[in-house]
């Protein structure tokens, strides 16, 4: 034990004399570890027990006390506890009065309890300043000193010179402290650190559905359809080449599926005749993950983009090239110069390249600092305009890339037509109806319903016209 | 009406009772907006109408009152209505006494009035305490939900405790409150939503009549040219050929044109010998546009990458490749082996990777979030010492790649240099007058002078002498 | 000299009226700087100077008054001097009783005095409240205006009103404040604009001890081996073809040295059956610097994925796939297709590109904004699940992409493996560790130690087992 505790010393040692007394109720393991990181940033601790005598895993250097006597000491006492013993604090309420109580639980489950936690101890404990924080750090983290994730400590309190204090410790600990408030928001800060990845959880089942489905189609179409009637193993098509044709076709799909939304939002107010009615909640939900589908489509845009950059280096193609050629010579049939061949290799890898590229700067534009510096104007210009340019550019280069094939039924595999036409019906359901949208006295309507007008019965005309003329 | 308002009702009715009742004034778009997400976030609403009766399209389970009712009931007033109705608020003065007024209005132009609105508001209503705060957000992002965008709101106030107050109501509709100081800041933060992209329309301006006049100048020269006096149609070089010639020489002169108006500024000081007097108008303007200039020079060299990647996929170079072989094996005529092509095509490869590498860390260097945690000293060794070195690799790409072919003036068309060598003139006056700079004896006078030295005629030096020894 | 400050008048002179009036202490180079920038943001500036009649070279539009005439009309006083003439402040703590003094100043070492500059003003003038600010901008950023870089002015003081009213200030110049919290954050300030990147300097000599002993490994094996037992000149793959095997073999040694400090972790925890005990130092350190390694990995990879893409751009291979071409067909001995070829170069190049996508969104999300946005959980399922299948699929694609070349002895050259056999010994190594750690029984202690199990000797057990039934 003593060999252990002689690695428990302080780090800054020079700092202690200046820093302030602090107060630890509970010596398991966040209370521990908070002791050690509070004591390494030149604060002196003094822990709280029931039994201080028997009290030994506590880092060097700390007091030990009873709860009473410990709060006396002591401006902040920092509860590293189980809400479900808090009621044991009332017994303390005249030591703990006037005193800042830093509320660092958390719970198992998102809302478990009706209230917060914080809000839960400023009930029990009405004359002490109860603020919320340190909940979102771990004690690993704190312990092992490596940050590398964010630094972020939410803060929140009813009692903001008490919030500043704690505000000045989680300073001095080497975190960044975020201002979140009145305890009113400790409930999101308790639910915060239970959370993971709440938003991509639809787009991925989405994404996860979409790809299974064309590389299915893909493999039957292709690998299965050729090992059948033309008796021919490609089966190492699966490893490259199919997913090669799954990237772009899931990609394309989800882009257009990020802008389908709007485009029912649009059709709903101009139905109902008003923006002031709620959507119904599928729209709800699947407005807000367009951002995450746009980035999963980008992602899948970004590996058809090295999948295709790669061909020129496989075997298989070389070789296939270098055969072609071999047998050319041998058949002394030179191939003529196809000009629309070239027209149309050139138009869909331009297409593919631009549209690609808008990809990227709308992914890049939804960086949280980069959107942070943008207004809305400036969001929206960047979100609709290039967001519609970059959906056009990719369905012409799907097109494009596609020709005639799709009219092509010999060539078609089990009455099945090829894989990108799948690719091809969303984006271009989205952009009938947009173009439809944009013709100058539709769109004059949707403005108008987004600027608060609304469509009524007579009745209700009369009404409004009289208020309007009061309206202020 | 019954039925639409049936839609209305708050999300979380459970929060209702721990929130505090806010009032607004005007039941116009953007009041109504404001005040159904006031509902939805658990606040109780009122609203202040001229004629309370005649006010029917507000949203369900709010009050609606005369003003002077409303206000007294509340202590925060959010003011939804324009600025040339705020004279009327003078007859409230004395119930608006104290009261928090929240100004959320937005102008149509950009620095439309004299003074902000909000600080008018405040010089007509001495008495209470007025807020700048939610301009920043439109009431169809209010309204929408799906704030994917900046969820910021800019908070001003002149007094503290009143914007601490509103800070706190904004983090309650989950939004970030931006502290922005008092209402100084009040006609920035007015001005803020009605920009679009102020900085990169000068950068906008110059790449577009780079692009098209290179453009041109490849058309001439390859296309038209080629047409005419070879009789032979190239024109589907300008879907990826000719692109691929525009984007690396548009963005050399662009990365060029970041570090051109740096090397005046130094000329203009060691000619003034002085850095206290400013430059002129359009060096500043130039020297503002950088960071966009760089980024706009970013994309296109991007562009270039992918072009460039992608050309062994394209029908018309493989169609060619295939021909020289089968052309060299007809005529049983194998080319030797060049060492020197090997090389050169090689070096300008390594020089372009290099180059467009320390393009990209110089790009995501400038991110927002990254610029923000390095300091001055780390930005200025990155962007300089890094950007020179981007432009010297990019410059020694182009020349290796263009090698000697602007001496064979048997090739030039109608008298033109080939298109490469335009990309080259603007980097080699920068890199030439850079050498000049950093040359120890000129390099040392302009690190006195930006340290504060200033060359002085016979009389001034000897105050300044007299001067050194007393300043402090 | 009249000319010269003809171009110092304020930028926004309609602003004058509005805002207070600041007094700067010096009139060195910061300080006239400092001055000029307040006029131009709309304050009225007074300089003051031990012998005010002899100051000539401030900015024009200013006063110059003694010390004490100078402090007494203001309430804010900007100290643009050196710590050493502190001292004679003293006599002026009359005057200065209740002022605002800003401290400005750096040092010009880390660490240069015991206490921060701040602290040591504030100890001599206790009845002012002394506010550190502005030492993170140079004067050169503050008069060229060209703000590109970071607007962040880090501001701590012990008093909360002086520091918002500097905090306002700072945002009347267009600089953003960030609230740094007391003075004991100043040292931290002090030195913040000081540093060049410390994170980076120990994974940068790692990185480049690695490079440079890669490369050299390289051109022994490949050039100079081949120049003296083929006769064969092949020093042109010093330019692309060997840093293509250098970038990747040090990036996947990198990213194995990211995760090889966590596996010592757990070893040691395990070993030392707890975790409340510190590191020894190295391993602190190699800890803290994961996510630099990472990133340069990242580069490096970036780097590789580059290089390998412009393969078929290349003059030397695309010469000899012809001749190769053309030998098959002089000879009529046309190759067979190989199906595990086609196996082995599509598995690699299936395993390397999506390597290299979890490669780019590990670094995406190590990107400060977005990692701000994650909270524990999410950021350690990115980077330990995420980074761990991103060294497993960069593993295999080296594995697949050497293949069986390790065990053909007749291959080697001067007894030395290939050389990318050199890049599978560390994460080899990590791999087969982690792999132990996480079968169920270890995995299961593990996280009983980080979750603040210990393991203990006899006696103490019985200590604990009594504490735990009354630890709170």
């Amino acid at each position: 034990m003593e060999k252990l505790n002689s690695n428990l010393i302080p780090l800054r040692t020079d700092f202690t004399e200046k820093k302030d007394r602090i107060c630890i109720f509970g010596t398991g393991d966040f209370g521990r570890s908070l002791g050690l990181k509070m004591l390494q940033s030149g604060y002196s601790v003094i822990y709280g027990s029931r039994n201080p005598n028997a009290v030994s895993m506590v880092p060097k250097g700390v007091e030990v006390l009873n709860h009473a006597e410990a709060a006396q000491k002591c401006s902040v006492i920092f509860l590293a506890m189980h809400r479900n013993h808090y009621s044991f604090l009332a017994e303390l309420s005249d030591v703990l009065q006037g005193k800042i109580l830093v509320d660092v639980s958390n719970n198992l489950k998102i809302n478990q309890y009706p209230e917060s936690n914080a809000e839960y101890l400023a009930s029990i404990l009405p004359g002490a300043k109860v603020v919320k924080a340190f909940n979102t750090v771990s004690a690993w983290a704190l312990q092992s000193g490596t940050l590398d994730a964010s630094r972020q400590v939410f803060v929140c309190s009813n009692d903001n010179i008490a919030k500043h204090f704690v505000m000045d410790i989680v300073r001095g600990t080497g975190l960044t402290p975020q201002d979140r408030g009145s305890l009113l928001a400790a409930r999101d800060v308790e639910n915060y650190p239970l959370q993971l990845f709440p938003m991509w959880r639809l787009p991925m089942y989405i994404c996860a559905g979409l790809t299974v489905f064309v590389f299915l189609y893909c493999v039957m179409t292709m690998v299965v359809y050729t090992a059948i009637y033309e008796k021919k193993d490609v089966s190492y098509y699966i490893l490259v080449t199919i997913p090669n044709k799954v990237f772009p076709i899931v990609s394309l799909m989800l882009l257009a599926l990020v802008y389908l939304p709007g485009v029912f939002a649009a059709i709903i107010q101009l139905h109902r005749g008003t923006k002031y009615s709620r959507f119904p909640n599928f729209l709800d939900q699947w407005m807000l993950c367009r951002k995450q589908l746009g980035l999963v489509a980008l992602a899948y845009a970004f590996l058809h983009a090295i999948y295709t950059l790669v061909i020129p280096i496989r075997y298989s193609v070389s070789f296939r090239r270098n055969n072609g050629i071999i047998e050319q010579i041998k058949s002394n049939n030179t191939r003529p110069f196809l000009y629309s061949s070239t027209w149309r290799s050139d138009t869909y890898l331009a297409f593919g390249i631009l549209g690609f590229f808008f990809y990227i700067l709308l992914g890049i534009t939804s960086l949280p600092s980069v959107s942070n510096t943008v207004n809305w104007r400036e969001f929206r210009f960047v979100q609709s305009k290039l967001g519609y340019l970059t959906l056009l550019l990719c369905t012409a280069h799907a097109m494009v890339y596609g020709w005639d094939r799709f009219l092509i039924f010999s060539r078609f595999k089990w009455y099945l037509p090829p894989a990108y036409t799948l690719a091809l019906i969303i984006p271009c359901i989205v952009l009938i109806f947009k173009f439809i949208l944009i013709t100058p006295c539709i769109d004059q309507r949707i403005t108008q319903i987004r600027q608060g007008w609304e469509r009524m019965s007579k009745t209700q005309k009369d009404t409004h016209l009289q208020n309007d003329n009061l309206a202020i």
